[in-house]
């Protein structure tokens, strides 16, 4: 940069000169400008190569994860919620087998800031300990000089960690709380960038992707409240390369397990996943949940009310273990109190899903979006995180200007959590209210059921300040499909 | 927590009473239950009480920063476009003399991880030096061990420093490398999370605002490349509490002298002002800028083509300086090759008018956003940033599906200044194709001037790759208006 000006300026262009002439060229190089053999003698050959070293291009060492077959760590769902489960504890006996069968590989790893035990984890302790050099106490639990669990509360350390990790040609998956990772925003931006740019490099094998697990997430901090709710790193990481970025929001133990597998077998992704720890109702068999991930995205016929041929009258939409709840819930109420009324139900669970297939390579092509949500009817949208980040994934879709969408729009306090879907206006009674609102000439002749609702939620102000719990109905609720 | 079970449960209610009583409350109160007056007598009174102390509600002791009137540093505009300045620099002098004028106060800081000198604000240094509290060198310069510029190479420092420094009753600025400024995406969150919750409590005196000033932008990373490209942070900081952000795009050295003017003015928000350092077209004069950042939006009519009085054919938006310039570019070869196209120009500084009024304080009317953009003719945006941040700010106006954003889509590496808006489609040539294939019934007629547009993108193509910098036609551009 100093001699920037060197086209026009000869002191720069003399500067330049004696600069280069400093390493002694004709020493270097024979007559013809080849390196002298004696220059050439001491470069390594082959994978000795500073650009050959396959270390530097970890693709080349990187060897299939064994994944054992999903059946082993399966619930299984004779009818849709009937049952609950926790879904990262299921998902933890799937970690489990995975760091049991690369015991003597050595080549997984799962990092995380918090308590992989408070995370509902803890399975994947029968198989390895917690990375521990220093002294220990009797009651220390599973520490492990080998331990192949790293924790450590930073972040920032973590996604260090693991980048390393999968440069070099080894698995990792990462566990976060939801809110705190935006720690690691402008570190994932630069692995995303590094990806991107490495796919276009034929000479680069594939790595395996970064996976995030996010839990503990916006609608479950029952006690932490507002500094806790943040579920805007999906935002952040699809403004990246689509090229890289994969968004999934599994709505039960089955559906996380299969985009988990997923995941661990994919490559040059970034693969966030984000998935509570919480009790949570079973709504799909394995085998429906492998079927349901592949298409990313599926009307639930069982949670409707519409006739098979006809078209619905209007759509509940949802992504997210949170709103699929409110969501069937609210279909529940529809179908009781609105029985003609022809509802479809639709999850999502690959979010990219929404956006134009030229945008992503997991867009859906028009047809079938129009197919699935409509180009005519009203679409109740619930979503986990921010709602606005609906829009801006549809926007282009012909059905959009009936696209309604609810989400977190950072109304975050210490409450219960019925009353935090309340505050949001992601709750069953307002989705019901939504669809009333909406669908065109419903209102007027559905005003008593939408004044129940709105009675609802005053009752639910009401109790919550008397009890300090959710009501009972709201507890107590299960589908009764 | 361990005691959770205590209302159902003897033995958990038996502990809560024995660690409750090994306060021994019988020593601390009377029979009534008032504490005994020893034990008040060693509470502190008046401001000396913990939650009264003016430390910990700075905005008590906060003092409105000494402004000069903006005309001491404005830059003379008697045409638009005549003129160039470098926007940082012009600020530089605004900075300077808060700095000189608040220097027996010491009460404003400007903090940042980059070389304040390398983002032209230099001129700070004529009234304080950098903070320095170890050894000098005779080579060194500019440091002082009461400097009140804080430079170090650590986002997370500068942040915390002015977080700190604010929330005690002080002012300050902090000016960072666009990219990088997702470093503290996590710690921002928490200050906007404060100040919203913070407004909500009567007794909590107003602080100044956390200034963020983005400068070293996504658009001229001409040696730095695509690691130094991301102009996301807007998108972050958008998801928060509309009460609390504020983001500003000045297009010109006195725009941002008005914005950075109210900002430092500002109380209770996070203003984000994004804003070049490299020489840039000066388009308003001081009262025309201050008018148009009052306005926060606004049509420049000396650069558009319409007729008053009559709806034009389409309208050319821009948010930014970059987009500004390919803006007025593109409205300079529509004038040229299409003159009775009848085209509006307008530029927008404060995004979130573009909300609707109801999502942001700032939101326009709907009467006023339909008037300034239409209803129904095409509106080709230039953005700044990722263009899916309009859709997503812009969704629910009437004219939504008539709006076309280009913006950053994550197309970046080194090279040169025109071939990244080239790259990402916000070009000038690419704006008038945008113009051509949306405006009903122009495609058929105007195919040769589309035909020179996508040549004059193929013969940059070849130019930069035979030259390393860009053709004579955009590197010697002005403005003919």
């Amino acid at each position: 940069m100093p001699l920037a000006g060197v086209r026009d300026n000869p002191t720069h262009l003399t500067q330049l000169e004696e600069w280069l002439r400093s390493y002694r060229p004709e020493e270097l190089f024979d007559e013809h400008g080849r390196p002298r053999p004696e220059v050439l003698a001491c470069v390594p050959e082959g994978d000795r190569r500073l650009g050959a070293t396959p270390h530097a291009n970890g693709g080349l060492l990187l060897r299939e994860l064994p994944m054992a077959p999903l059946e082993r760590f399966a619930v299984p769902v004779d009818k849709p919620g009937a049952t609950l489960h926790e879904p990262t504890r299921v998902l933890s006996d799937l970690l489990e087998s995975v760091m049991a069968d690369t015991a003597d590989r050595r080549d997984f790893r799962l990092v995380g800031p918090d308590e992989t035990a408070s995370n509902r984890l803890q399975a994947v302790f029968d198989a390895s300990g917690k990375a521990w050099q220093a002294g220990t106490l009797e009651s220390d639990e599973h520490l492990d000089r080998h331990g192949r669990v790293m924790e450590i509360l930073s972040e920032h350390t973590c996604q260090g960690w693991l980048e390393g990790y999968l440069l070099t040609g080894r698995h990792g998956l990462f566990s976060c709380y939801e809110a705190f990772v935006h720690i690691v925003d402008s570190m994932v931006n630069q692995h995303i960038k590094w990806l991107r740019t490495s796919r276009a490099l034929p000479w680069r094998a594939p790595v395996a992707s970064l996976n995030y697990l996010l839990t503990s997430h916006v609608w479950r901090q029952d006690h932490n409240g507002f500094s806790h709710q943040d579920p805007g790193f999906v935002d952040h990481v699809l403004n990246k390369s689509p090229e890289v970025v994969r968004v999934y929001l599994p709505p039960d133990a089955n559906t996380l397990l299969s985009v988990a597998d997923h995941a661990l077998r994919s490559r040059d992704h970034v693969n966030v996943i984000v998935a509570g720890k919480q009790p949570c109702f079973d709504w799909l068999s394995l085998d429906e949940a492998r079927l349901h991930c592949a298409r990313g995205a599926g009307a639930w016929e069982w949670a409707g009310t519409e006739t098979a041929g006809r078209e619905p009258d209007v759509v509940l939409a949802c992504a997210g273990d949170v709103p699929t709840q409110e969501v069937l819930a609210a279909a529940g109420l529809l179908r009781r109190h609105l029985p003609d009324l022809a509802v479809r139900v639709v999850n999502v669970v690959d979010l990219a899903r929404l956006m134009p297939h030229e945008e992503h390579p997991h867009g859906m092509a028009d047809p079938e979006y129009d197919a699935l949500f409509t180009t005519d009817k009203p679409v109740i949208f619930a979503y986990h995180g921010y709602p606005w980040l609906i829009h801006r994934l549809a926007y282009r879709r012909t059905g959009h200007a009936h696209l309604h969408v609810r989400g977190y729009k950072e109304m975050g306090t210490t409450t219960t959590p019925f009353d935090m879907v309340v505050r949001n206006d992601l709750d069953r009674y307002r989705l019901v209210m939504d669809v009333i609102d909406r669908t065109p000439g419903l209102g007027v002749r559905a005003v008593g059921v939408r004044q129940a609702m709105a009675d609802a939620r005053t009752r639910h102000h009401a109790w919550i300040r008397e009890h300090g719990t959710d009501m009972p109905e709201i507890a107590d609720w299960s589908w009764d499909g």
